[in-house]
């Protein structure tokens, strides 16, 4: 994975930051299950399962902390 | 989702950042499963669990930690 | 829920800052879950299971951060 | 529970703040099951559990945070 | 284990402190299970997984607030 | 266990500062079960569990926020 894909954590917005933490999210799954045919069947699965969901949503209020820091809560 | 439903982590009071931190946590829900109708049969189940409810509430106190931080604890 | 809970983070000591995190943990289960009868229903199981009390233990512990930071720790 | 069982985060030593931060954990699962009775019979399940000792340990981190920090990690 | 490869918390690029946290999440299950041999036929199994997949992007989260802090955020 | 084991959260490298991460990992562990044989037996098993060995993972990583803090991200 040679791409730029996180230039920086700095966005203009609180909702921004929040689709970065949604984007950190799935890269970490992404860098540990490379192959999208893989990530494809596993989401349909999941998106069915309401507890994987929710940890889905935990992983991104970890990186949504990360991103709101770096932006000092874009006050 | 081009709606404006984060416009800022400042909230009045503690307990309004209760509610956004439980905003939030439902956002990272919705930002995965964008399906209201299957979120909505996947809700009917889990508020029936409390293993999954006990988990939906981490998730709340992650973000309220980000809120309460941005709010500087509303001291 | 219109009542006003959550007035401040301020507790005098830390053991009441230790019971508001109790407080928070279950009102982020109230908030997903409303139904007191079925609250009352699903506390009557994990009561009984470690694994959801550990789990109950953690949520308070992320919350505890949270109330410690805003008291500057009680130092 | 009117005993002063928490009277400070400050300890004069980092293992002493390691065991206030086991002390807490425990304190979350007693001040959700009040039952020394099921608590003691509970115990005995979950001590012969790996994965239930894992997450117990996971709660100490988040409390030993939280201590470490109130003693400015003891520097 | 005696080589160094952990120099530094520092990295040039947000992108490049991301997969530092990566790097050290695999360190994480290194250190507990040393045997590569075991850890590559667990790799197997939970590649396929999609809840230890999102419990892995977790522990990427939690390491990647580190990096982020020790770098300032790369601001 | 009136061992002095924790002298001190300074490290002198990131690298030593990880495996103390560990070592408090697996000290959380040890004060929750004493018992050396249940806990070498317990072991045995979670080795060959990749899902404990994330979440082992996950716990080395709340300690390495806090070794980290304490030793001001060896900047």
């Amino acid at each position: 994975m040679t791409d730029l894909w996180l230039p920086s954590l700095k966005t203009d917005t609180p909702q921004a930051g929040f689709e970065l933490a949604v984007k950190l999210s799935r890269m970490g799954v992404k860098l540990t299950q490379p192959s999208d045919q893989v990530r494809s069947q596993l989401r349909a699965a999941y998106e069915q399962d309401s507890a994987q969901l929710i940890t889905a949503s935990h992983v991104i209020a970890v990186h949504f902390q990360t991103v709101a820091a770096a932006n000092n809560w874009w006050r």
